[in-house]
């Protein structure tokens, strides 16, 4: 891949990469019509596939992360993707790799605060695959909205030579956010998944009439996920959506993201209000 | 620099990096030298100056580092260096600057007990001026022979495409090791600071004739340094020099480094015994 990377680092290429954990769905493909785009007829694209271990807590889903490499090749091929790098747990981390990249404001909170050692493992592997793969972009969701602040403060601080493209979310038809992680749900848990998308539209009305306080949104979304069987309240926060910091006065363009167990599955959503 | 790094990528030059803070003796020289060859006469070569604030302690000479950029320019411009590379202390770190890089197996003993964060500092700042330069190889003194390890480990796990070459110490006619700091030491001073070299040097006497215990070349050091009106040994340990994992029994192979205070002023070396 780095041979690669390099070769069209000579040839003055534009590269768009695109990371990901495969188990490949519509929201992905989303991602890589984006990078086709940036990359025009003349760049190229690269998908990474490679559920990174660092990144999962002990009592996290790893193992049993969905998996399906030959899947995420076909859609890869149908997207344009000139290279489909998928590499091997072994050859990421040697048995004796030590090195670690940390970001150490806006990883503190939310995801950093329910997942330990997420965003560091997080870092750390997309450190390691902008310098397998030296591309001139790079393209994240925005259903992982922190992860993409993180990525981009880490690119800035560490200057990796790579633009960061944050391309928005892809939902179901009744505003579920496209995840692998879906594949997990009942039925029943999925009518009830759709909470956190209707949690939004429900703070985002309220504000658009005008600023409410952060303590009451937080207290009708908690009520509106109790209203589900199997759904429990991870966290709810409102913040600048440059710098993270939660807010007690939430306005236009304040940041609403949210974390829901529905049933053993742990969802994530955001958006603007 | 970056743009400039970014041309010579597109023309398959060779660029070599020699990362320094600056106040360049000829122990400097020795790498600039080493880098000019291997650049060849089509390659580049590119000498950093930056005092690195994120890897003093707070009660270290941070403030009090030598600085002598027009000194430093006019080496560089002999030694035949392409781009003598000065970023500002804001450029490198702005204010809301968040983002690590650590190496936690081989930066845990010796300075990385001596200096806590010293190595967090030194690995953040080269990955930065590593995507700052984009060279093809680095050149690293062997003084800091812990230093060098941890660099070259980095460069493996971060996936760097970057060559790492470590150059020999040089030394003073009476064996001290060329360091900026020992600019710091007085007359008596500079005649004790031998001290460091005649340790190494008895060391490796001893090992040469038979195995010996550490427990016992660590007292012979102390002795020798105990000697010195003006010095105190910091730490003496002898080490694997792949794993850096301390050895009970000292054999030819084995390596040796000390941190000596000579007066206030803190020396390092180390060698193959």
């Amino acid at each position: 891949m780095q041979r690669l990377g390099r070769q069209w680092q000579r040839g003055g290429k534009t590269v768009v990469f695109v990371p990901t954990m495969g188990f490949l769905h519509r929201g992905h493909a989303s991602l890589m019509e984006r990078a086709r785009k940036l990359a025009g007829h003349k760049g190229r694209v690269v998908v990474s596939v490679f559920v990174n271990p660092t990144q999962f807590g002990p009592n996290e889903d790893f193992s049993r992360y969905p998996r399906d490499l030959e899947g995420d090749q076909w859609l890869c091929r149908a997207a344009g993707v000139n290279v489909f790098f998928a590499p091997e747990d072994a050859e990421m981390y040697p048995a004796d790799f030590s090195t670690f990249v940390q970001e150490e404001r806006l990883a503190g909170g939310m995801e950093g605060v329910a997942r330990p050692g997420h965003f560091r493992g997080v870092t750390t592997v997309v450190a390691k695959l902008f310098n397998a793969v030296l591309p001139t972009a790079a393209v994240f969701g925005a259903k992982d909205f922190q992860q993409a602040s993180v990525i981009r403060r880490m690119t800035r601080d560490l200057n990796f030579p790579i633009r960061i493209v944050v391309a928005p979310t892809l939902r179901e038809a009744d505003g579920l956010a496209m995840s692998s992680r879906n594949k997990y749900l009942s039925p029943s848990q999925r009518d009830q998944a759709t909470v956190l998308r209707r949690a939004i539209l429900g703070a985002q009305e309220a504000v658009a009439r005008r600023p409410a306080m952060a303590a009451q949104l937080r207290r009708e979304t908690a009520l509106l996920v109790a209203a589900q069987t199997e759904a429990r309240l991870d966290y709810v926060e409102f913040f600048d959506p440059e710098t993270l910091e939660p807010v007690r006065t939430v306005k236009r363009g304040t940041r609403m993201a949210l974390a829901v167990f529905v049933g053993k599955t742990r969802l994530i959503d955001n958006d603007t209000l």
